[in-house]
């Protein structure tokens, strides 16, 4: 292409002016020539093209001359796609708490090490502390998060800034009394920030209530967060049944599980993500599934802190959506959901003694199409058309991941998080090759090492 | 320095050799300003040297002028060097059925899919399926691997190659009735195996005695190899109590536990290592702590094939060596001890309920110097003066490492394989920034791929 060329088209200004589009400002890619795991279907699609257009697939398959004009194209050759990985349950600000309390019983962990470094910070620590686990998060194939914690306005700005997507809410503990919450500052706290974030950053961000447990909201506080969150027609966000105690507790306390405890006082009627469910009751599993409640489960984290193992072949048998998470990274300690999809199709085949539960693709689903559902996007988890460009690559050609009998069981048992080179989120491009492209890595890692050195 | 400078020393040639000896024979090599986890004792050296000369640590701290002379320097600032990880139970040739036959029970697994294409293996497959298997080793910090398989001798060529260290075996089955067995081929190819390879490659690679388990071999079977290892002075690999059907099958047969079996027929007189023990009683394990039996522990294999959860924290309390396996990567599916120190942390915690079980620490001491202890060296698994030099190096600049409040929760919590940026074995350099020194791997991609088209 000369200049002359350009010269013969002087009237077609569009034209000239989308070919000399510098690359940063692409709103188009074509992933060439792609083994694809579309979620969709459980096949493999081999050698495809994927064409993204602003936020969207626009085209699987063959693609035509107009198709593939003015777009950049990736070549996929040897690579896998396959739809980002969703985290169904994060405190993703506690990352700056990495391996700083570990190996030590939930009390201890909790009272004399998590609360005495949570009640110091600010919202630096909680800016800094989410990019470097929004960092983790899109280096290892996420590309959406699910979370509860507080400053969420500084949360916000972190994932506005890296380009991911995810649902964000305030962790409200009872402090008041009641009946009357409405000088509550945490729920206030949560109205005011799910009306200026809700549907920010072109829909990424969205935004849930969130009680943060039965064992720390009071039945008239949970009332008063659930006639809110109706008002605004927001989702719900809980803890669940983590823990043997808090199962226990709710029985003597309310003569009822805290599953039936929620569903009593309707938390159910609102669109729901229950995170945990480790002592759940076959009805409790019912209540789920008929009240489509998505229980998010996290097997780090559920084992780091002997929680004990959620029985999740038990809750798909019974048709709850069970999503996976990591829970934070104070309790994991990573944000790795290659690591969770793993564990998860692994874990419960050996406590059961039955190699036939929870397969690779189960376990896949639950990353990706359970988390979708959890989310509320059907136009998420999956690579069709329509759907939105939330979209990872993964590097096949490597030892740990040869010979390539089967992909499934190859991502459920064999992938590293390291072995992800392309994540895109909305149609733009957020890492790829071990580059952060939204983020600045110096600045992150300079402002963690300033909150730490005052934290600490 | 120029060449005038040597002209002053014409008499002194070693020294002018040494000077113009090029980078790729180095024998001589300083880790600057590294972070060391030694091992041996639990602590945590920041900014030391470490100088390795030929295959051994020589000097830990402030190296003096002489020590620094001629040697390679590595720049280890921001690094973390730790003793290599020693795989305790593999069958690296499986490697190429890797994600071949998964999420199905043992007996579908084994007599529809396993046995079948290992009857077709031949020396060609073992050589290419055992690099693949040590590549993935050395690149994922696995610097010593104890195996039983077959085709010893190409697999024997693979590890004599690449340069990693292994305790190697040829896994022996009944097939003759007895009681003589001088005829038997697997028992003659053990022998000559012995012969040939025990203490090869700068010692490097060592033999061991394989009678498979108690299930495929007969109590005179047993006796004829424990004799013969006896007359060598061999060492003992077996499987042992993997599955509640072997356990209980042996009750019904003999009356007694599998390892009471091994114990009466003379087994551990001889220095044992028993894979996996997932079944074994309280005193099954005194006999295993009385007699000096290590016990190793494949928690993905075991989970994967739902064989069950080890008792490994009762067993550490009684005294029984625990050292940590991947088994083959057909079960697994991978060779990433780094995924075994991290389950073996979690999963005792989160199926006895008790977050103190199985620290960080105790899960890496599996990995390194309970290692050395099955395998009988006790220079290796740490970092001190006199030690070989199986070293690796960890790079803690990842978003996934930070903040690094505390190096050994980060190593057993939050480390990924592909941190490993370096893998020194025998004080030879194999792996360095994601390339194989040793290893080419575009040949056994080749070999791999035609090995894998005559298979299946």
């Amino acid at each position: 292409m000369t200049w002359e060329d350009d010269r013969n088209k002087p009237d077609d200004i569009t034209e000239i002016v989308d070919r000399l589009m510098p690359e940063e400002i692409f709103m188009k890619y074509i992933f060439k020539n792609a083994m694809v795991l579309t979620m969709n279907n459980q096949e493999i699609s081999e050698s495809c093209d994927v064409l993204v257009e602003d936020d969207v697939i626009s085209a699987i398959g063959s693609l035509n001359d107009e198709q593939k004009n003015n777009a950049r194209v990736i070549d996929a050759s040897g690579k896998l796609l396959m739809p980002g990985l969703i985290n169904g349950h994060c405190h993703v600000p506690m990352t700056l708490l990495r391996n700083y309390a570990d190996d030590m019983s939930l009390q201890t962990w909790l009272f004399d090490h998590i609360f005495p470094v949570e009640e110091k910070l600010q919202g630096e620590d909680i800016y800094y502390g989410s990019l470097l686990g929004i960092m983790e998060m899109i280096a290892s194939g996420t590309t959406c998060f699910i979370d509860m914690y507080d400053h969420m306005n500084d949360l916000a700005r972190a994932v506005e800034e890296s380009g991911i997507r995810a649902q964000l809410s305030r962790g409200m503990i009872n402090t008041g009394e009641g009946p009357d919450f409405s000088d509550d500052t945490r729920l206030n706290e949560t109205i005011d920030f799910y009306k200026r974030w809700n549907g920010a950053a072109n829909g990424r961000i969205t935004g849930a209530f969130a009680p943060h447990a039965i064992y720390t909201c009071s039945p008239a506080y949970i009332r008063a967060i659930v006639e809110t969150a109706q008002k605004y027609g927001a989702p719900i966000h809980v803890h669940l049944d983590e823990t043997l105690v808090e199962h226990e507790d709710c029985l003597k306390k309310y003569g009822k599980t805290p599953a039936k405890h929620l569903y009593d006082l309707g938390v159910f009627e609102q669109k729901t993500v229950a995170a945990h469910c480790v002592w759940i009751t076959e009805d409790d599993a019912r209540i789920l599934a008929d009240n489509k409640v998505t229980m998010t489960h996290n097997p780090s984290s559920n084992l780091k802190l002997a929680s004990g193992i959620a029985p999740v072949p038990n809750a798909l048998n019974i048709g709850v959506n069970v999503a996976l998470g990591t829970d934070g990274a104070s309790s994991n300690n990573n944000l790795n959901m290659f690591e969770e999809i793993n564990l998860a199709a692994l874990i419960h085949k050996g406590a059961n003694q039955d190699p036939l539960l929870i397969t690779a693709m189960e376990s896949l689903k639950m990353a990706t199409v359970n988390g979708a559902i959890a989310i509320g996007m059907d136009n998420l988890g999956v690579i069709k058309e329509g759907a939105k460009a939330d979209i990872i690559m993964i590097d096949m050609d490597k030892p740990h991941l040869m010979p390539v009998h089967n992909v499934v069981s190859a991502l459920a048992y064999s992938v590293q998080a390291s072995d992800v080179c392309l994540t895109m989120v909305d149609g733009e491009i957020l890492y790829e090759n071990g580059e952060f492209k939204t983020i600045d890595k110096e600045k992150v890692s300079h402002g963690i090492k300033k909150c730490y050195e005052r934290l600490f």
